[in-house]
């Protein structure tokens, strides 16, 4: 990623966020798993390290009693051994979160934990509701009140009053999966059963793991290689299922024969030792190289990738081009929360404070300089710059995505359309911007390449072609307090 | 109060709680009342330590925007400069809080803040519900999901239903005062008005205090000193005010003839310097000891009270009896929430930690020693023990209440029937466990006295005659997650 | 104490300062005295509130290791559990600190921990030496640096440097306290022994406790009784005690006929549950309360004082004159370290938010108010405001000790004589100043009754007799970073 | 750096530290230098974790007033805005440390402020002392009492006595310079002058930078890029450089032919875009990779480092060798000082909580992976389990340094010599150990060639050769408290 901010160095933060990742597990056997989701949270924090939160239960104990402590923070932040010890259960679900600002205050903090006519319930998800203001005021003239701005609330709301009239939590689920719109990666932990859905469409991933007689869900699997898990299998676009010591059940009602994967999953979201719906995000990321060799080639002794995200996609146009893969670049990885950011008066200098250029490698070189995408350009401008004044010769760069233009309703927080550089200029103008010799995206109709030629995916922040008619008005923060 | 714990010198801490305190403000001209409601809570401090809040909103700004900010901990603990200037408007309410060990959660900390289908919503109150567990299980039944244990969260449900059917949030609120039953005095922030109310039988108290544009809602006057604030008059039993700039408009259509104050608000919760219904509590705490002194005269040298909550029934007896009144005991005033608890082994020292006694002044004399009540028996016997061992000649203990014998089901945290030294000991086994030369206790039926000779006070925890039938098992921490 | 500072209500503390308390252990045969300590500490709370710290060792492990944890803070802030665990041991020191605002950084927190040629040396003081400065600049011109600006380090340097000359740590002791002028009671922790000294002069008090084969230095007795221990007798101005297994080895050498006592500890610093020397600190503000009765008698309805210093000598001024004593004041103990100050705008309201008036007990009464010292005159003046606004017909003022005028040189943080209200105006100018219908003090002459007739006190403060010749410049500040 | 330790999974840390960062800023017109300092730390963070600190001083404002604050932790948790908003002045010293465990305390954190006959002084160094233990002794024969166990403390002395025989601070650091023995980049922050000095044989790097009219003196080049400065010179072995307003004054006194650099600075400890002595440590990296292509050669399809350290000797491999470069691990950045270490029971998985395979890239693979160093075996031996888990054909393993068998003296942390694999292991034993197809290790007679042929380094770690006679005994942790 390309650190677009016009205060990019201050930030040196992406500026595309994923909005959550979420964690579930049913040990049958044991009691203490919350050092397992611990761990799954830890492995899934670039997905959201705004707060987190864990939620168990004992399915072997009194029914309904819930454990619960979330915060904001990172997982290493607001959880220490004695909280992990607190939280006895043998089965329980955690959440990572990143917001905008606005709605970023603890009572947002998931997974959400509530008391119904049935018991007891905590839910997690990931995704973005679009009809959630509409079926917020639905709710609310039967007599519903809102403590959260989350959608969580709205679907165990749903959840809640669908149970009245169905005979198991996971038929409620389906029922409230089929009311709400948007993409919607959840996990439900009822009294006795771990219940994981995927809306219709499968925006947002969601896969099953295994260890022995401990089953999980979770956004991406490279937690399941943290916690010596092995990967079961994806849940399918709309699929329900329903983890009990009898096993897993599946409700398919809901799917159908489309589906519409975040694309940018592959491209930027997702670590890349993950794999989703069956896809290696590593191999799509060596081909994101690859095609951007072959549609932007040129005469250069080196290429470099925008560390981190830009690193594998380098390595694959380097590999299809036959070019140097080199390394340029030195991130200094101790900038934690409480980092002091650089007064308006340091701004020249701030972005070497994060990122440094190694003179050696790049003097007098012709660079390919590869990132997964140009949010406003200003990032990527002074990059450019700080390879030149280290001595570069050339800088041309490449991006593993197309053009940036669209919002997304489904669950990345993205700046409003004038922020966006390519929403109103030409690749030849965003070139000149960031003081580039070259300038090359992914061309969008090339995209289903990345996932093996699929085409059940979902682009729309790119071609504005959005699987399901987004809301009039900007959906986002409506109900902040 | 003599602190009655088998580990009293450890906890050194009453065992009776009153459970909350309320504070509401609303200027109609300004746009910073956090520091008012911040020094208002700190007057209320001693009925609450475990949590505090504080929500805000401005009506002349966007509507329904509220800023709140809630946590565990004293309120110079939860609040520093930085939150109290965050915290920007002109209308607000808050709370301090106890609660029993299970739920006193950060979720659970009030005002709670809620929206519904007419806005935003803050709500902080005092007392208990004896119907919440019934309550709750009707709105379950309609699809309500409850996300903390505390009763607000059940008198927000119905405040958002009525809202439906009604005119404006004051019909709203006074409606549901109607369906609740138990001790509830409360403080409603709308958008635009700030509602006090309090049950039919008054048995919390709820009083309206200015300064210049600026009116107040309190649990007590003590805290209209503080802030600079005039008394302006008490919410009355049953009645909903609402105050706007339009003035303050009264609902007593709940109003009846009698009602049932907490007497103990007199004898132990409330602060000396404020006055409840028209009565100064420190006057009725004087005529306790007067009566005392009449009931139970004694030939002795010196009154003392056991601190902080004798002393002033300890100079009622003093006048009364013409026995000169002195000062027995010196307390260490930094115990905070962190003071490491002596181990068993070191318990023998342990309650001479927080309180030790003025051999100077005791040895040899005749001591009459007044405290508000005993409730396990175990701290007055350290307390007693220790006027003997630093030569006191006698010790007569007067108990500035009746027996206490009877849970309560309005708002007092009491330790189970069990515990109650009174509810299965007679007057003189339990002098024999203190070690008193004699004792004595306010006889229940001269109660009235202590409120100028009303008879419209709550006395059930002493005699067992509750206003209201009491449910058939104990309704608290039944929601405990 | 009146609170005398012109923003009084703001941080309403007494503006005499004592600087430290310092308390010590060795118990021959446990390892586990860190808990003690700690409650030693927090017994001695009231003479330091800015710092604490604790060292301990084990005679009985290997020579010269030594665990010690200090910080900013009360007792039960800077420590917790884990923390006193950790501080395995048998004998150990500990310390409570105030200082003036400059100094009062972590490095200059007590004890101070050092190696020496001898091994491994603990050392906490109590007063201030008069020729600290010169002391310093001699040792640095023999190649001393200075890691802090306490005088401790000082007498650190003295005791290494004597050491290299003796023949035991207790000789260098005595000799290093032949070197310093001014005050200082001493607790140092070699190795194997426990050393306990007193300046010549004896401003400060030091007295030794036993607890079984546990012995204790604390400067004060009521320490003692917070751990249970007995007091065995006052270490003697001008001696060095050794505690060893051995038994407790005097040497006084130092000791002379005459000493200089501090009469304010008696007057204000102690608490009135210790004894000093013999005296009942209890006793001599009896006393002081009886001389103003007979010194300012006047025809008043109730004799009441300023919490919490004044009750003492007010219920002395009652038992002589036999005028009624009251509670006519309500302290809010709420108030900690990070309380949030009123701004200037909120000043006239601020007294209240931590002191309230009991407007039933003091209305249309004539009422003597008994405080322990005027220093700037505000606070008196505000509380005497406060108690007319509550409708006092009259109030008289009586003061426990004579007009404050001169600065303390010995261990007193007083503020410079511009600001002490008694330097240039006469009695019946303050008695204006404050409002007050009449104002006594009591006569420096008649002091030495407080202490039963006995003439060995330092009354500097009042009378600019100093028992040692001060310096020309202040000393205090001198070596601040 | 492999990661050895036999709970590798658990702390993924190096064990072999660096011991210190230093970093000082002189300006000679502003007075806003503390934020220039914490950047400067920042960017030397890789080279202690443990504590830090700022002291500064205004050359313009009253002589010898030092505002310093030092703590436990990273700078980005050490400092906020306030803190540094508060450190006012326009000359000051900065350090980080790292130090084994027992000494890890504040009280040694640096830089170490102190007063002494001539002013007040800051002192921040890098390195160890080998006659530390031996000045000490003589230091407190003379009457020096120590209240640290750091070396600074030593210096500090010396350059406190030297300055009463000398003329100016300069000529007493560089007589303290002569005294000690070790390896020692000294920075000294007097009233008026920012001082630099190396000791003789240059053990550890400094340098000068400058921005504007702002000097700086730095352990590393990197920390200028981060601040906007330029490099200017290094300081030589033996010199003492003296920054004021007039210039930078050179003391080469000590200055020698020879020195003895530490070559593992290049190797590991230094940031690779940092030039340390005129040589690039980027370039050196290289170089080491290009050897061990050279030394052992392997038929393989890829060249992978372990991260991050091992990456660019492994880009060096792949040039030389013509095998293509690529990326296997996926390091999780997420981990903090607070992350919870997974207990026994779940050690198998706990190295893939903060490392992963990129099973895609390595699948079938024969895999060069290359790592700086090889400590006790036990990381590597994981690491290369998890290749082969993740299907790689075969892993040869090439280490780009020479077997790492003896102790340092002089500023690295190792653990002791029976810990050290190579200690007494062939290398064909260590292969086996960690289950590698192949061992290469870098010929301790090459490494002249990582710095560009030059003889003048310390390679004693690998050699035992060490430049000085290190002492009999180990000389860590002699005066632990």
């Amino acid at each position: 990623m390309i650190m677009d901010s016009e205060n990019l160095g201050i930030e040196y933060e992406s500026e595309l966020h994923e909005e959550c990742g979420v964690f579930g597990v049913y040990d049958f056997d044991g009691d203490d798993i919350a050092a397992t989701i611990y761990y799954g949270l830890f492995a899934l924090q670039h997905r959201g390290q705004e707060s987190c939160g864990i939620a168990v239960s004992d399915t072997k104990g009194p029914k309904g009693k819930v454990i619960s402590h979330k915060d904001m923070g990172l997982a290493n932040e607001v959880f220490d051994e004695e909280t992990i010890d607190r939280l006895k259960g043998n089965i329980g679900v955690g959440h990572v979160r990143y917001s905008t600002a606005g709605s970023s205050t603890r009572e947002n903090a998931q997974p959400l934990v509530l008391n119904y006519a049935k018991g007891i319930l905590a839910l997690a998800h990931n995704g973005n509701l679009i009809n959630a203001p509409k079926l917020r005021e639905e709710l609310s003239y039967t007599g519903a009140i809102f403590q959260t701005t989350i959608d969580s609330e709205v679907i165990a709301y749903y959840i809640a009053r669908e149970r009245l009239k169905t005979h198991s939590a996971e038929e409620a689920v389906a029922n409230a999966m089929g009311i709400i719109e948007g993409a919607c990666s959840l996990i439900v932990m009822s009294p006795r059963k771990l219940i994981g859905a995927r809306d219709a469409l499968g925006f947002k991933p969601l896969c099953i793991g295994r260890r022995g007689n401990t089953y999980m869900l979770s956004s991406e699997t490279c937690a399941f290689d943290a916690v010596g898990a092995e990967f079961v299998r994806d849940v399918l676009p709309g699929e329900v299922v329903t983890i009990t010591p009898d096993g897993i059940a599946s409700n398919m009602t809901a799917h159908k024969d489309r589906c519409s994967r975040c694309i940018f999953e592959y491209i930027y979201f997702a670590r890349p030792d993950s794999f989703i719906d069956g896809v290696s995000v590593y191999g799509s990321r060596i081909m994101a190289g690859r095609i951007l060799a072959k549609e932007h080639p040129v005469d250069a002794d080196l290429v470099v990738g925008v560390p981190e995200s830009g690193n594998v996609a380098a390595l694959g146009y380097s590999m299809e081009s036959g070019i140097p893969y080199g390394i340029a670049f030195i991130k200094n990885s101790y900038v934690g929360r409480t980092f002091i950011k650089p007064k308006q008066s340091q701004r020249e200098t701030s972005v070497r404070i994060k990122l440094n250029v190694l003179k050696e490698a790049v003097a007098g070189k012709r660079i390919v300089m590869i990132d997964d995408s140009i949010v406003r350009g200003t990032t990527s401008a002074r990059i450019v710059k700080m390879l030149k004044d280290a001595g570069a010769a050339e800088v041309h760069v490449r991006i593993s995505s197309p053009p940036f233009m669209h919002p997304c309703y489904f669950g990345t927080d993205v700046p409003s359309d004038d922020q966006l550089i390519a929403h109103d200029h030409t690749v030849e103008q965003i070139r000149g911007f960031i003081g580039a010799d070259s300038l090359g995206y992914i061309p969008a109709k090339r995209l289903g390449e990345l996932i093996e030629g699929g085409a059940d995916y979902c682009d729309a922040c790119f071609t504005g072609k959005y699987p399901i008619i987004p809301p009039d008005c900007d959906i986002r923060g409506e109900y902040e307090k």
